[in-house]
């Protein structure tokens, strides 16, 4: 089962509810703009490029839903504005939402209008797969270096948040290069950082690593200096929701601590991710990449499973306040290499454009 | 009320059972060794400064329990090994069980060896409380300082874990400082780490802070790096479970990543403690601080308040692994300072032995 899906059954597209998983595993139908909106503010869908894809069908969907009105670039552009603003960290929306609306001919049939969306949101989708497919080519060298150097003991990798499958479309960004290892028998253990507020580590990566059979242990977010110290990780890799072209990442809150002790402990730190998660515009990313601010309510409370059903616990006082950023710029001079369906490459603008010299 | 105290009604030692906080005040009598074990093992008191108090009180206990037997003094040598033995990291357990343990004279009368053992522990618990209003004394005018440069402008400071009053009898440690300049009216506000996987700056910090009434937020203990870089965090202060006499500092997981991360940002780090919690005899922190590793089931449920009862959710898959340490190391040079009762030093050797020379 793919994270997003055209179900032709009914004509509709269909995402999970990750909020709910590992627990319960409930499909969710889009059929208007503002049920994609809420998908993507709400996190029913989550992950740089799921946003992309889910924002792609959401134009299709608001080109399905257009009232008889005079302009019809005038309303898909509010509409696709609307999409646009969902969230603000992940370039991935802006780019496929652009991009779907770009291919648009307004003077044409309203069914062609539709036709045309549908099949540039499937081009997307599956031009995204293959990117994750091609960045899991990519890493695997990276992952075999260090098995053969350890004589084929463990290859411990550690990861933040949910950069796999469930955060794209099919293999995922960071785990794509693990899946394929362990395709290739390496024998290899993934740490995955709970990844607090919404846990997409545990919940989502674990669930992941589970389902494939890749062996892997559940840490706090807290945990990955100690094992870093300790000689416990061999590499970390994790996604990215924007990258500058002069190579900063934002990725979920916690990134850049992780950073910060792979470089103190000589551990190579890399970052997974398909080019539509470049911003070929921002150059100082710690400046200038739009930084969401999410409900503090993620922070006072923690959902779970209890007694067959998901509950929320409150872990604070109720008085006190909480502030809730949901993601962090890792400065470029932290990071090893990006691994991108292009290659490998590392993180700074020169490397970065000779992958990528058509956006020069 | 202290978070543990002799109670002349009833003649007993109790304490608050912290696990509960901030949602239910729970009071525990404590009666015999394995209640006071399964106090420190189980967390109901927790922080290095109260651990060694219980500690201290634990053999007082384990006195008022002699049965009738041969030998007194083997009897409390094996008592006071399961009490140092109730929890590895922080080194005030082992050195206040030593303390009253050597004051005994075992050739003495049974009523006095009890009233010896209370009457130490009395005296441990009051020069803990004692220390700890020193350090406030001695961190205040690093606060002040902050307030001066900034003009009266909030000065913001960032805590992981709970070293309040609450890990102490009164007053806390890294909160001392905090209490201090709150006293003094400095305009101040505390970031407080929630610190998976028990929470304790959620669930005791705020608690305190809100108590007292200090303006405070609680984050994710991913979100100091980020606050740091824009320049929201003027000052961590934190506390410490076993410092080497070299430097380097065990203290809750997760520290050495924010130590990491004020490093980076050039923002000072200090850690209070009492001299108590200072290990003579270790010099590589890294290498010879034992270090707890608890239960897995800490990480895969996160207990909290929901209709009126404390309730546990499970956030991961049920089949998948996780690992629980406890504390980490922050190496002496990511450390600017130390607070203790006897003024602030470097975190190296010759700092540390010129305020405690009588250690040398």
């Amino acid at each position: 089962m793919r994270s997003i899906w055209f179900d032709t059954t009914d004509n509709s597209v269909k995402v999970i509810d990750q909020r709910k998983l590992p627990h319960i595993t409930a499909i969710e139908k889009l059929e208007s703009v503002p049920q994609v909106i809420t998908a993507i503010k709400d996190m029913y869908v989550r992950g740089a490029p799921l946003i992309g894809v889910t924002g792609a069908y959401g134009v299709y969907i608001a080109a399905k839903n257009i009232p008889d009105c005079k302009s019809i670039k005038f309303y898909l552009t509010a509409e696709c504005q609307k999409l646009k603003d969902a969230r603000p960290t992940a370039v991935n929306l802006i780019w496929a939402v652009e991009r779907v609306f770009e291919k648009l001919n307004f003077s044409a049939d309203i069914k062609d209008i539709i036709n045309i969306a549908k099949k540039e949101a499937d081009a997307i989708a599956e031009e995204e797969v293959e990117n994750c497919r091609k960045i899991g080519e990519y890493g695997l060298p990276l992952i075999e270096e260090i098995s053969k150097k350890k004589n084929g003991k463990t290859v411990n990798i550690l990861t933040h948040c949910n950069a796999g499958r469930l955060a794209c479309v099919e293999y995922g960004t960071a785990t794509a290069p693990i899946y394929a290892a362990f395709d290739k028998e390496i024998d290899l253990h993934v740490w995955v950082d709970e990844t607090r507020p919404l846990n997409q580590g545990a919940r989502l990566t674990a669930y992941e690593l589970e389902e494939k059979g890749v062996k892997h242990t559940v840490i706090t977010d807290n945990t990955g200096g100690h094992l870093m110290q300790h000689s416990l990780v061999d590499i970390t890799i994790v996604g990215t929701d924007r990258t500058a072209y002069t190579g900063d990442v934002a990725n979920k809150i916690g990134t850049y601590l992780k950073a910060l002790a792979a470089k103190d402990n000589n551990i190579p730190f890399y970052v997974a991710l398909p080019s539509s998660t470049f911003d070929w515009e921002i150059e100082d990313g710690i400046k200038d990449i739009p930084i969401e601010k999410r409900d503090p309510d993620e922070i006072r409370y923690v959902e779970g499973f209890c007694s067959g059903k998901i509950e929320k616990v409150a872990i604070m006082p109720e008085q006190s306040a909480a502030a809730n950023y949901a993601f962090d710029v890792t400065p470029a001079r932290l990071i090893t290499g990006f691994i991108t369906e292009r290659g490998i490459c590392k993180a700074n603008k020169d490397a970065i454009l000779s992958l990528f010299p058509d956006k020069r």
